[in-house]
């Protein structure tokens, strides 16, 4: 017998307390309703800036070092700077979900090129800025909707940034292409829009990675892409299962005869695909490898697995 | 005898009093210092937001409907909702100049998407959000590089974002591309990059329309960038003159044997670029045509043509 797919359901907005959600900002942690940047920081008025989001699982963190690796990685790349150390911002962003007493719940980070100096546009002179929230874990969507799985619709006219203008695998800010796309998939009766590259190969979804189960085989874009935390873990998952899994070019045929297909993120693990242009996906319900990732997922996650308790990690160090 | 470029030597940062610079921001006048927004803003979050840049002169808008016009297409084209009719944001911009003092000055304003609904993307749900700065109007570099002209590159390894991913025609912060491609620019001895589209052909520099003149005959590319409303002035002076402007396609040679080339944009008018990637523009100094577009522009500025003064506008309404 099929296993069912076990929904995580009281990641909802109406469990959520969103009265615990903080800011570590300007030196000091402050309620999230509170935390503001100037309007001059150029990560707002260029998009400036990168970042990263962390969850944690039963208060401990999900690959936390694989975020701060890809958060260095970002910040190396855009050539920021966010201040702190590694093991600094490791304990900052401990030290907010401690503070949060949020059990289940998404550190986002980032560092931005702060503001101009007056009569130049010299990135390089910029003070960086950095600061972190932490906000309860909630499913993107409603678990009703994971049960369903998404509706995606791929649109023609609104192709992914390309990587030769931003480097997705730098996380940045840049979703002018995903916000048109998803405007045009919410008018079309869809729930998700997902991008394809200018060369027409299947790109990412707003926040997703795409993974589709193709004759046997899990097959996730390799190129253009951030390359998601999430869909590596479902990766791991599949591999450990059996279930050959790799990254290549992904088609928007063999995206349409999938057998299954699902979207990956942080803040999910996963999400089914169960409809692409209005045709179903295999069955047109989450499929039996996308069920048995989740499941596997949540499995391992309640037993420790990839998870640093936020209290195994030190307090900040007091600046001198 | 050939005309001397008559550079706007007050408008140095060391002139300009930043202690005037306001913002107009959650329905009142704040110093420019203390106007934030949320970190949860998707204008930061996601890059969901738009903006304009109006500038005064001696107490009076350049062209203020030429911008309420693009800033209003921008939003429609966005899907934003600056939540004020165009009169009245017409009387804000005059009301936040007034109140500043500032005879020359740069007037910012921008309309973001606001905060996320919890366990939601869907765009449409937020309530956008809209603030204005005013402050000093400042030649980006210095006079004496306005003298000497801009040392611009072209770089091969970054192109434009471009319109079928982010359309330029909206004005956003999609400036990643830019600012890898300023990094790139200074580390190689260089002032300004000057980007190419995907297709090779030229497209923008960072917050500037690129115009060559190229036997004779002003050209400045037509696809996939902003519609600059400081080159289409240039271009009406221009045609005023005698000389003749278009929009289209201009390709790296062309621009590389061009007699005269120059940036345009609203902190400066125009900019001449007198070497490319190290070999010079004409002779290497401002030309003849640039000495004269920007002579006349500032004349014609003095004289109050496409001028509104700030005065002649009307106070804001007051909401019942």
């Amino acid at each position: 017998m099929a296993e069912t797919l076990q929904v995580p359901d009281h990641l909802t907005v109406a469990n959520a307390d969103f009265s615990r959600a903080l800011a570590w900002i300007d030196g000091g942690v402050v309620p999230l309703a509170e935390a503001r940047i100037p309007v001059r920081d150029l990560g707002l008025m260029y998009a400036d800036m990168t970042y990263d989001v962390v969850h944690s699982w039963r208060g401990g963190f999900f690959r936390l070092d694989d975020h701060l690796d890809r958060f260095l990685a970002s910040c190396a790349g855009l050539r920021l700077d966010p201040g702190m150390t590694r093991d600094a911002l490791r304990r900052r962003l401990a030290e907010l979900l401690r503070r949060s007493g949020l059990p289940d719940a998404l550190v986002y980070f980032a560092c931005t090129r702060g503001l101009a100096v007056p009569g130049t546009r010299d990135p390089a002179r910029s003070r960086n800025a950095f600061f972190a929230t932490v906000t309860p874990l909630v499913l993107r969507g409603q678990p009703e909707e994971m049960r369903r799985g998404l509706h995606a619709t791929l649109p023609r006219d609104v192709a992914r940034i390309p990587a030769e203008s931003v480097n997705p695998v730098w996380k940045n800010s840049h979703w002018g292409d995903f916000i048109r796309a998803t405007f045009a998939a919410k008018d079309s009766g869809h729930d998700v829009p997902v991008l394809l590259a200018a060369d027409g190969a299947v790109a990412e979804a707003p926040g997703f990675n795409v993974v589709a189960l193709v004759d046997g085989a899990l097959v996730s874009p390799d190129r253009g892409v951030l390359e998601g935390i999430s869909c590596r873990t479902m990766f791991e998952i599949a591999r450990d299962l059996g279930i050959p899994a790799r990254y290549g070019r992904l088609m928007p045929e063999e995206l349409a005869r999938a057998e299954e297909a699902f979207l990956t993120a942080t803040s999910c693990g996963l999400f089914p695909v169960t409809r692409i242009d209005g045709r179903p996906v295999g069955a047109g319900v989450p499929g039996p490898v996308t069920t048995r990732l989740l499941n596997t997922y949540y499995a391992r996650k309640n037993a420790g697995w990839h998870i640093t308790p936020a209290t195994s990690i030190p307090p900040p160090e007091e600046t001198p």
